[in-house]
């Protein structure tokens, strides 16, 4: 052929593009195409699964829709009539008729599993007539109405927009009136007569007929699952879990032929993981339900009973499941969740996807899909998510809490959690963004819910099992959950539970425990969380992997011990004001502050130097062999001090008193005796400022403590600033008062000393605070010199260590070359340097306008939780390049919060960091992510990683 | 020759370095090498000025001198030795000879101008042999003995660093008993005493004996002055006036032939300038003194004669002088400073260096300078320091205001200065540094008073002349000067001056007059100065040189007003929140803060749209076809509101009040007249509070009044924080309260539509403070966008507007590329970038820690003042590639205070910056150093301009 290349083009565009696939023909492997659950059913139709017959209706075809307006074009239309077609064939069933007819559910799926994110339709295909067939067909008059009730108010709901409760109301008062439980207990007549108040309610609310042609339904259920993509809980759940456009666009449609599992005893509906997804062990692990349809177990309607007692029920059909979880791990690489009907004796899977765990169980699985040679140690290491991980760092009650339930529910995701009881989401969405914590508590949970889940610490339900809608997303986001606790009731119009006799209103503190299921009122203790063998293995694994060091930011020996034993490879960050602040050192510190001569300050620093010296010692030595940074003081002083409302409180209160003893005088003593009870109400709320200065009582008391009150306020007012964040603090204080530096280098350098006498392998490194220009560190660098040869000399040892600085200061970043030149490292403070660069004091910022910021989207997100890439990030590359320009030997590290979170970990490790520095809880993390993070970055195009924007190029 | 590498470099360095030349052989060019006055005094030798004959002791010399750690190598020893032998030759006289005595000066002369910095000695080679002789030679024991009292004098001062006091003291014990006023009045036995007394005090205090031999008197002086260079004196003033060691690395040392002016009556010795240095007048200018020697002259010990007395007293001489004023001013195409001695009737000119103006002179003799083509208009362009032109700025005392002038001396330097009297230079750097006003008052100054010159606004002394030390450092710094103002008396011990009967202690406000020598009590009120022709035409060629735009920050119609008289060619920088201020507005603002619905909210803000709009419109309409940039609302609200403190103090005062009512009422009526009186006290402090709403008087005085308090303190702390800086303000206060942002914007377009009707051209441009993120912009453009439609449409016309961004907050700066590609132009605030940069809080770190780095050099100069190019301005320039790289057609500006400040503009020049904006009165300055940075742009390398590191390659 001759074609010019614009005839090809051309003829490319005449070809009729494919929107319907039959799950014969779908390439499995093209999530984009067909979402993940019809990627599924293809791949489990193609691979010998039991799947009804059906097909989908591409992405493709669902921006399509957006981009024609919200209509679907012709050619979609037509190749859905063909799939209809010959899913009639397939079926020997037919579309609208009463004798044979068809039935199909229509289905959401995108590429990423946002689970009941977004909306289905059952039972679509009957109408009036078809019903009457339906109910001929099966003998079941009462199932062929209460199939229909379903069609119709599902329809109702997702394809017409019409508020569920209308339904609900009508299904509750029918129940009432017939003095029954359950829907299954309703009589076929009175569910004719709810069909036909169901399209009533359709005519009156939705201003339409409930459409009898089932060609009409399709059409119209299609374009509502697909309008349902940009619904707000779609819209909501994709911008917290962060899915962009490019991983998921569109989703896609399944229609596939219904198979019920409510035709009676012989039928069931169940969930199942191919492992147990709390524990991870390898056996089959569900619920399932007989005579019921799916939404029954997912909705959490009815406690379903476990897979296990299936064995016994339906044995042919559990044999037949424990065959299709091997096929489907074996195939998939991957635990499975999947969903599955039997139909009057004969097993269906009507879904599978990649199932979602609780970290213990991730990492089971993981070290045991290894072992079974399924999955390798890279694949391993990628399926756990750091939020899973972090359930394990999360706190457990503690074993010696003494603390007695009120009730015991489900355990559904494992976890402690304390936090204020509200009983919808909004509450909880509410106060979660005033940093509160709360514990969602409600009857059941449903998709729109979302939104309370992502800023509750914890979720209770009333009602559902391990699958239910709460359970699920709970596992999936980690947070501790505590289903199906059934001896509560929740009054959410007055807004309070009641278990048993206690009233627990809404705003009461509550403790759950996912792990075993237990609700106890207030707030019991919890303990730090202990690793497993399965999880020590794969950070093992980690480890080998990762090029990216992990240390822990530790204040005390304590925090040390923990850091080191949670894998830390020494301490990134240890800040010597957290010492100052210990009770028996305060007064001490404020003796130095208040001090008024050189002498007095001396004084008070030469008390200070023991203890410091001590504190070092003990760090030090408990990472023997590991680096420790000392960060040199830096807070500005006033922080030691009281606050100026304080103490104007107390001198108005003293002069208070004051005075009334002044009018008291003066006033015959046969009077006193009225005035005395108001004097008394003075001074009674000031007893504890006159107690501390007990002999004063005797002599002048007001004046002389009046006079102190008003010195130390006084040195409050000198040292307060417009701006603290700005002030005078860090290397700003030190190069004013050497003292306090020289003494905190002296004790660094002391204790080192020592133990290097005692033998012990001690590797500190001094860090200078707020530097903004090298000069600041070459006079810091000058005591530093000094001091080290008076120390070599006295303690006849050779004390090696590193010296360097923080990078908190944007100047410092413009700065790198110069201070690279005097220093072994950097180590970036990203929480100031995020302030700086943004202009945000954190306080004011998360406190005024960050939240609207989020809301607006003017900014994705809290740059105090996640490091902002595009601005700091830039700055932080810069800052790199310049620095190793003039020494390539330079070392740098993150010491800021950002530290320990996961994206902010991946992009350091991507800018060539050597380490980050964390709280102890998040190091397991880091050693995690920064494995990940190699190993995703082996996996990167080699055009990538050379382009001069890298790594900003592949982070957006 | 076959010489190796090695051999050749051993070569050069084995050939003798040349560390001395003498006047007639030294390149008058290389000032480097010479200093400047050793190649002044070469250059006038070569082109037959009547020099006495000497040599110079290189930089050179000076530095190998420092590199010996403080010792002369022997071959500078053995080429001093050499040029003496010829000195002798020429002079036919002899060192240390009695009869024929040779005597020399020794005097310091750096690259770089530093007058009466560093050290001088006199009389060199005088010794007990040689005085006796010089006695019998000139037949004037006096004169001998005097000359020789001197050199012993600055021998011991400074060559031993004795306390000039000693010699001081004794030499006025001296006259007292002599019962004389001056020093010519004492006879030869007293002279012949107090050299004895003398040679005494240096064996004493310098524990050595004065040293007889003429060599060594010579090797100890030219190392004393060389040391003179890195005294305090000298390098506070290199430090102040920014003289790097490029620009002069050492001293030279020059060694002259004595000439006397103190040899009688037809002996004299003066200061000539080629030109009035106050006026510009093209006449030669200075004074002089018979019988005296130079230092008299300058010191001002001896108030001096006007040169033009000189025509009938010397009048060959005088004649000689006017040769001498027209060969210096063709042969250095600048105006000259010269220093001349007449011996015995021969006139010698001892030094020349370019004579400092003022600017009014400056500005005269640069527009004559090129009208007598002696300059080009470059040239003339360049030799007006933006310091000098600072003077023309400078306030004028108001020629309408009455007050009586206390005294007047000779006016030495223009300009009105207002300030505390302090009398010393200690006292003036000190409060100086605090951001006082002072008035530096002494009886005469001396080269280490000059750090209290550079912190004072004005210098007044009680003696010396127009080129007493006082007239010329003020003239040089532009500092209003009074000098010889004999009538004040100062007593320096009690700190108090004297006039007539009026006692005018320290801290005393007193106001000088430069420019007519009045002297003021109290402030008087002044006026903004005017320009002359002269300078007018200056800047109207640096107008036509300068490619950077000048505009004026100006947020009223009469600021604006003044910023185009000054030359501005727009305002860079309206803000809108200074019309808030207003106090018509203040109340109207606080309504719009404290309101407590939308509605509220919105009937304030409608209250202000047409004052806004009122606004907008006279600025518009006064830079009728200039842009007028106008700045959205900045500060965050509680700047409007009052402080917590003050609302607190009112509240406990009201409570006060309402407890003693309580008590009164509590007391059996016949003992509360006892207790009235007390409350009536409590009362008093409040009156003016309860003022405020004077109807509730009448009802529940205190319990509304407090609640009414305390609901604004609710208000004033809900909207407190913790870092303002960083806090709620400009955008982030746009986004959250939209309705103040539209009706800015609503403002600003109808201010515009309307004087479009009315036929004015109007270019406004709206700027958005504080941004960080482009989403901000978008934000705030839709409004804009509809905004913009709607007037267009309300009014049928098309305002045309640009939009752009502060550049502020160091993130705008890493996401420029992205802000660039949605605004027509950025500006640059410098003082929030600063701040933001540095971490520096400006109020705190001014008080705080920013004097006590810049004396300790940690940073060289306040970053509030001087943009800090390292840092800030490398910002800027990755701000400009980056923003211009998407928008080519960015206009970029800077408003900040920097955009004032000479340095600082030429840096933004070189920047490539559109425009510069600053306050009114800095606009002429800018213009001029636009031109100044220009014309030195064009004369840089190539080399340098094309490095990727310009332009900091070549500002360090």
């Amino acid at each position: 052929m001759q074609f010019t290349r614009q005839g090809v083009v051309q003829e490319v565009h005449m070809e009729a593009t494919k929107y319907v696939y039959s799950y014969d023909e779908a390439d499995g492997s093209n999530r984009q195409l067909l979402g993940g659950k019809g990627a599924g059913l293809a791949e489990m139709t193609q691979i010998g699964l039991p799947v009804p017959p059906g097909f989908v209706i591409t992405t493709e075809a669902c921006r399509r829709y957006y981009h024609e307006g919200g209509e679907l074009p012709s050619e979609v239309l037509t190749q859905m009539n063909d799939q209809i077609r010959l899913l009639e064939k397939k079926t020997e069933r037919s579309f609208g008729n009463p004798n044979h007819p068809l039935l199909v559910s229509v289905r959401s799926g995108a590429a990423i599993s946002m689970p009941g994110m977004m909306d289905t339709i059952l039972n679509l295909g009957l109408n009036d007539d078809v019903v009457e067939g339906l109910a001929e067909a099966t003998q079941n008059g009462r199932f062929a109405f209460d199939t229909y009730r379903r069609l119709i108010q599902l329809f109702g709901k997702v394809a017409l927009g019409i508020d569920d409760a209308y339904f609900d109301v009508m299904l509750r008062e029918a129940k009432n009136c017939a003095g029954v439980e359950s829907d299954t207990d309703l009589d076929v007549e009175t569910l004719q007569t709810i069909c036909e108040d169901f399209k009533q309610c359709i005519k009156r609310e939705g201003h339409q007929v409930f459409p009898q042609d089932p060609w009409k339904q399709l059409e119209i259920a299609t374009k509502a699952v697909f309008r349902s993509w940009i619904g707000k809980r779609a819209v909501d759940y994709r911008k917290e879990f962060r899915i962009t456009a490019d991983m998921a666009n569109g989703t896609a449609v399944n229609v596939c032929t219904m198979v019920f599992g409510n035709m009676g005893s012989s039928s069931a509906t169940g969930v199942a993981f191919t492992r147990d997804p709390g524990t991870g062990e390898n056996v089959l692990f569900g619920e399932y339900l007989t005579n019921a349809q799916g939404e029954d177990v997912v909705a959490g309607i009815r406690t379903p009973k476990a897979i296990a007692e299936m064995r016994q029920e339906m044995p042919t059909q559990y044999q037949e499941l424990e065959q299709v979880r091997h096929t489907l791990e074996r195939h998939y690489h991957e635990v499975q969740d999947f969903e599955f009907t039997i139909e009057l004796g004969k097993l269906y899977v009507l879904q599978t996807r990649n199932g979602k765990m609780n970290a213990t169980a991730l990492a089971k699985t993981s070290r045991d899909l290894v072992r079974e040679k399924i999955l390798t140690k890279e694949e391993s290491l990628l399926r756990i998510s750091p939020e899973h991980l972090e359930q394990l760092l999360h706190r457990r009650i503690d074993p010696k809490a003494e603390a007695k339930p009120l009730v015991q529910g489900i355990p559904a995701s494992p976890g402690a959690a304390i936090g204020f009881v509200v009983f919808d989401a909004d509450e909880a969405e509410r106060r979660g963004m005033l940093g509160e914590s709360v514990i969602l508590v409600r009857e059941e949970t449903k998709p729109e819910d979302i939104h309370g889940f992502f800023r509750a610490k914890g979720i209770l339900t009333s009602r559902g099992g391990k699958t239910s809608h709460a359970a699920v997303v709970a596992r999936g986001m980690g947070k501790p959950c505590v289903v199906g606790c059934e001896e509560i009731l929740i009054d959410e119009r007055n807004r309070v539970a009641i278990v048993n006799e206690h009233h627990i209103p809404e705003g009461d503190v509550i403790t759950i425990d996912g792990a075993n299921g237990f609700i106890y009122r207030g707030e019991v203790p919890t303990v730090e969380p202990q690793f497993g063998p399965d999880l020590k293995t794969i950070l093992r694994w980690a480890d080998e992997i990762r090029t990216l060091g992990v240390r822990g930011n530790a204040d005390t020996p304590k925090d040390a011990a923990l850091s080191k034993r949670l894998g830390a490879e020494g301490i990134g960050l240890c800040r010597t004001e957290r010492m100052f602040n210990a009770s028996d050192r305060l007064p001490i510190v404020r003796e130095m502050i208040l001090a008024n001569t050189a002498e007095e300050r001396q004084r008070a620093i030469d008390k200070l130097f023991p203890m410091q010296k001590g504190d070092f010692k003990k760090i030090l030595k408990k990472m023997d062999g590991l680096p420790v940074t000392i960060r040199l003081l830096d807070p500005p002083l006033h922080e030691f001090l009281p606050t100026v409302e304080s103490l104007l409180w107390e001198i108005e209160r003293l002069k208070e008193v004051k005075k009334s003893l002044q009018q008291l005088e003066s006033i015959p003593d046969s009077f006193k005796i009225i005035l005395e009870p108001s004097l008394r109400k003075h001074v009674a709320p000031i007893e504890h400022i006159m107690g501390e200065i007990s002999e004063i009582r005797e002599k002048s008391l007001f004046d002389e403590l009046l006079a102190r009150k008003e010195e130390i306020l006084r040195k409050v007012r000198e040292t307060a600033e417009v701006n603290p964040m700005l002030g005078h603090r860090g290397v700003r204080l030190g190069i004013k008062y050497p003292e306090i530096y020289k003494m905190q280098i002296q004790a660094v350098l002391e204790a080192a000393a020592e133990l290097i006498k005692e033998g012990a392998d001690v590797q500190p490194e001094i860090m200078v605070p707020q530097v903004c220009t090298a000069q600041e560190l070459k006079q810091v660098h000058r005591w530093v010199d000094d001091i080290h040869t008076s120390v070599d000399q006295k303690h006849g040892v050779t004390v090696a260590f590193k010296f360097g600085t923080m990078i908190e200061v944007v100047r410092a970043c413009m700065r790198a070359g110069r201070l690279a030149e005097v220093t072994d490292f950097f180590s970036f403070g990203t929480n100031d340097l995020t302030q700086a660069t943004f202009s945000f004091s954190r306080e004011d910022a998360e406190q005024k306008f960050l939240p609207l910021y989020n809301e607006m989207q003017i900014l994705m997100d809290n740059p105090f939780d996640i490091l902002d890439i595009k601005g700091v990030g830039r700055l932080m590359k810069l800052t790199m390049e310049w620095g190793k320009k003039t020494n390539p030997g330079l070392k740098v590290g993150i010491c800021g919060e950002h530290g320990g979170n996961p994206r902010s970990i991946e992009f350091c490790h991507t800018l060539g960091l050597n380490y980050v520095s964390c709280s102890s809880f998040r190091v397991p993390i880091a050693r995690l992510v920064a494995a990940q993070a190699r190993l995703r970055e082996l996996r990167r195009d080699k055009k990538d990683r050379e382009d001069p924007n890298y790594p900003f190029n592949v982070f957006f």
